[in-house]
């Protein structure tokens, strides 16, 4: 089935990205939220992306360096740009929002879940709008940490529900990994790929459940490793970024990547570790060596300085 | 104090390859080798090496991507690359052999012992290399696996030694990273770490002891997890290099660095893994799934064919 009429519950930070680039890409948008307040949040965020929207697809008229893949193809032409975007403003316009949940899924093909990172917020959410659901309806849930098949049995529709995780910044960093669990069907897998296809989205395909997907799969052990040698000092962080780059010809290492995931983010995730809370172990030191850099402000990308101090130039 | 004489204990792969970038770095080079025909090998080895040296400096007149970092500067002139390239073939003639250890380390200012990757091998080197030295030489062990630690008794230098690991074809990745035990002074360490940039190579510092230096400190958790990944049918290797590469703008992600790794290498170092052997774990559905690609042939980048395909494409 093709997928026209897109209904993304929260509008929070994901879902409000998601539902300007479904609304971008054609698709009839609904945003349900909660309460009045949080669709006035919500609101804002849309307008904001848009504007980013606009500024991105203008620059890239001068600059093509800058194109940002979710929002248009490689070597557009200047008259391409303003075409699309051209299309920003009614697409955020087109944006309905609403609270009345029964209303916002009323004639949906598929609802993205985008509410809060809980479980049991998200079984809430999910017990409310089993029943409220049309037939057709498949629905996919934007977890980061949390694995569909949760929730499958509460969506009342198992064979039509699976996960469909975006990254931050979507219409720059456009991967959609697709994940089903046990009891998805394949005709709710493939519908769900062609969604993200027809979002400008990479389908990133998973074929069983899998905790943290592949991107984190794979960042989580490799950060980990940094980590533990710059913990017990085997060697500062701007050598170990070095010998990754020059190694794989990569434009970044662990450490240069850890700065923008900010360190704080690292050291809270770390407190649940319980390594990190026995003093022999080496994710004790490495806690200890956060907090150190946390206490001076450095953070990060974001605060001008972490591993690396980008104060001095453009980055 | 500088190094100007440079005895290489060893004429293998790496051991050729260290003596002729440093004699083509304009250092006096001997090469030590146990017997005639281990040094008749070497020889073939400086000649083949010698003949790339050449190669590559005139191919990056026409193309400088192709530049070997450890050649020629980014922006090298024609007239420089053929300046670079005629210091070749008198750094290959310059280059002594012997199988008289005394003779070769006579005047040695630093020894690279590039012997066999045998404790027991290296331990007898270091044995008879000893009382043969005189007070002035440093000594550095190329060991990939073995910790310098292990030796420095057996140097009868400990101050004077520590390790400097080289990569595989050090014209192109220039990285050397320099290790110390506890007892290494630090004069030691800054000449090996000056010698090391004085042959273009770019050190890479470690302050400690660390098993298998930095790059495989970082390398085998991200293999190990994109393994795992692929032995329980999460993704396809496609799929998972793909997410890395899009996610962190590189340019290869773990598979692609495996089918150069060879898939042959990597199942034997997973058979020295008890996990390989216990049928519960995810590392024997890996020796399964590697065993029967290699059983078809496909095992890497050199076959033609590993986890890509590398008949249809130039790479």
């Amino acid at each position: 089935m093709a997928i026209k009429n897109v209904t993304v519950a929260g509008g929070g930070v994901l879902g409000s990205q998601i539902a300007l680039q479904s609304a971008y890409c054609g698709l009839n948008v609904t945003v349900w939220g909660r309460t009045d307040a949080s669709l006035e949040r919500a609101k804002v965020r849309l307008e904001r992306y848009a504007k980013t929207y606009e500024d991105v697809l203008e620059a890239t008229k001068a600059d093509p360096s800058v194109r940002a893949r979710g929002l248009s193809d490689e070597g557009a032409a200047p008259e391409e740009l303003d075409a699309l975007k051209a299309k920003v403003a009614p697409a955020l316009a087109g944006i309905r929002l609403t609270t009345d949940l029964a209303e916002a899924v009323a004639d949906a093909d598929l609802v993205i879940e985008a509410v809060i990172e809980s479980k049991d917020q998200k079984t809430d959410f999910y017990n409310m709008l089993a029943p409220l659901l049309p037939e057709k309806t498949l629905v996919v849930t934007n977890s980061s940490y949390l694995l569909p098949s949760l929730f499958a049995e509460a969506t009342g529709r198992p064979e039509k529900f699976m996960a469909l995780h975006f990254a931050n910044d979507i219409y720059r960093g456009n991967t959609a990994e697709a994940m089903n669990h046990p009891g998805t069907s394949q005709e709710t897998y493939d519908a769900v790929v062609t969604f993200a296809e027809s979002i400008r989205m990479i389908p990133i395909c998973l074929h069983r459940e899998q905790f943290g997907y592949l991107l984190n799969s794979l960042l989580l052990p490799w950060f980990g490793a940094a980590e533990n040698l710059w913990a017990d000092d085997v060697a500062d962080p701007q050598t170990i970024d070095k010998v990754w780059c020059l190694a794989l010809d990569a434009p970044r290492g662990p450490f240069r990547i850890l700065d923008t995931v900010s360190l704080p983010t690292i050291y809270a995730v770390l407190q649940s570790n319980p390594d990190a809370h026995n003093p022999e172990h080496v994710k004790y030191r490495l806690a200890q060596k956060l907090k150190e850099k946390i206490d001076r402000g450095e953070t990060g990308l974001l605060a001008g300085k972490g591993f690396y101090d980008y104060t001095d130039d453009a980055e």
